[in-house]
């Protein structure tokens, strides 16, 4: 097989990241471009098309060739066809065929799974996961993306569309509304959303008048990183919005970890930055819902491989489908 | 192997029932006898040995032989030694060599599970979840069992000693208290202890006041099946007791088929006699709380081994120990 390698692809909203990977999982090359779809789903795909070409001659110049090219992508995706669903960072991305478009033009293997899939792939093979046969990855953002390695594998369930959507657990039927229509959803509690949501309340409702949280609000420059930033410097509504969310977290897992029979969980994605103002309320909310559980049983990790994971993780769909396939 | 047969038990606090099975999950001949704990967990032991002995026997007059003991036991249970770690229904039986004890007296391998994985394990084989690759088990009686079958096999987890418990998902952290300690069990909600529960507190407080279902309430002769004739005769209180039952289920099985991406339950147990005062409700609920599943693809199947599931089940622990151990 010679010098074997595989492009990784994390197709966000903003940025379309790609690299190239070896097949120990070592990062070669990055690039990255705006994914900018202003111009439409076409010329973005051509694009994205163009960056992986890129990538296969840096591959050539290194003396390997590319295997295939792994996506990860975040929303609804159908993973046997290559097909993006629904995207909400990318709406105008429904119900279209990326990854046979991309297989076409590069006559490579394209593989393709949503972001937090992908981020429990990549955990898995070469982060946190790394032997951990059975566990639960959250990634904390604008809203909450879950996944369940089962047996070292990514679970799919009855490939549904959906799996592992932990942020749509309800863990209050009379919580907060969440984006999905429903009521009490983790992400409705536990995401940047959540945060941003429960600070804007505490300020409407007259719970918070004055400080550098309220000003953030009132200039409209509410952020999850901001309000991270005031709740370590001591502000009570930061840190209840983070209690929260920890609360949320806990309960979510204990719940998980009952059913499941399983006790570690693997946490990313961008506001898991503020680590230090949740896990501690998370722990003691893990405790308080867990029945059977021996508490100190159980393992929350942060992801170590921040926003490599899903690269990563994209790119080792390609070597499991390649094994799958060989046997 | 000539005519092989297994041997599969239902231990209760009341009997224990006893069964030869053939291969084909046939139930040949039926034993059931006391429990009967209060000479002691030794007597009932021998008698549990001597029960099997007379199974042994008829075996050899059917011209066949026994290749192995399952045990369905309610409670707490290490399945990979054979212990009894704790029974609800049998306290005095607790961290308590149940198998070991019976492997030796009968020179034959004994498997053993918890009733709810036990009940798993023989609607998957020749009951309700025949050919169902992934499914959640619920069994309703005084309290609520759990057991997941996943790619066709009773999943285990980490082996932490519980699985499944589905019962103790937190459906609601402000809801009413359950016998393990925590609020807003499914359990205490979707049981014949919770029904039960229901209808007294509301007897307490004055929201029912007469009528048949109030004075069995008040002769103290309240339990699940009358309290489902009340609501089939149309007492509103028995009514809402078995609607919220319906809606607790719902809820549960939204959020597990969510995270599982999967969508076919089966709900056993003495309780599930109710079917028709709770499952319309339980179709609202899964409805109002899923946000990823076409509900129409939801299967929610009752069980069609009654009583014999758990027998079945544990007989069949037997079948696939030997199939692992035979590779």
């Amino acid at each position: 097989m010679g010098n074997e390698m595989v492009i990784g692809v994390d197709l966000g909203g903003t940025h379309m990241r790609t690299a190239l990977i070896d097949l120990s999982g070592n990062i070669l090359r990055r690039q990255k471009t705006a994914t900018d779809i202003s111009h439409g789903v076409q010329q973005t795909t051509q694009r994205l098309i163009a960056e992986c070409r890129a990538q296969m001659v840096a591959a050539a110049e290194l003396g390997g060739a590319v295997a295939g090219i792994g996506l990860g992508v975040a929303g609804k995706v159908d993973h046997k066809r290559g097909w993006v669903i629904f995207s909400p960072n990318l709406p105008a991305m429904r119900d279209y065929p990326l990854g046979p478009e991309i297989e076409q033009s590069l006559g490579l293997p394209v593989l393709m799974e949503n972001d937090a899939n992908a981020f429990g792939s990549g955990e898995s093979w070469v982060g946190a996961g790394r032997g951990i046969p059975n566990w639960v990855g959250l990634t904390l953002g604008t809203g909450v993306g879950g996944c369940l390695i089962l047996n070292g594998k990514l679970w799919n369930g009855d490939d549904l569309g959906f799996v592992g959507e932990i942020g749509h657990l309800i863990i209050h039927p009379e919580g907060p509304p969440c984006a999905c229509g429903l009521k009490g959803c983790l992400e409705a509690h536990a995401s940047g959303s959540a945060l941003l949501h429960f600070v804007a309340d505490a300020a409407t409702q007259g719970d918070l008048t004055s400080g550098p949280l309220y000003e953030l609000w009132n200039d409209g420059k509410l952020n999850a990183r901001e309000i991270y930033h005031c709740s370590v410097a001591g502000d009570p509504v930061a840190k209840k919005a983070f209690s929260r969310m920890g609360w949320a977290l806990g309960l979510a897992l204990a719940n998980l970890f009952t059913v499941l029979g399983i006790r570690t969980a693997i946490i990313g994605g961008g506001v898991s930055a503020g680590w230090d103002q949740f896990i501690e309320p998370l722990r003691k909310s893990l405790a308080e819902h867990s029945s059977m559980l021996v508490v100190a049983d159980a393992v929350i990790q942060r992801s170590v491989l921040g926003d490599d994971a899903a690269l990563l993780g994209a790119a080792r769909l390609v070597l499991e489908h390649r094994s799958l396939t060989s046997i």
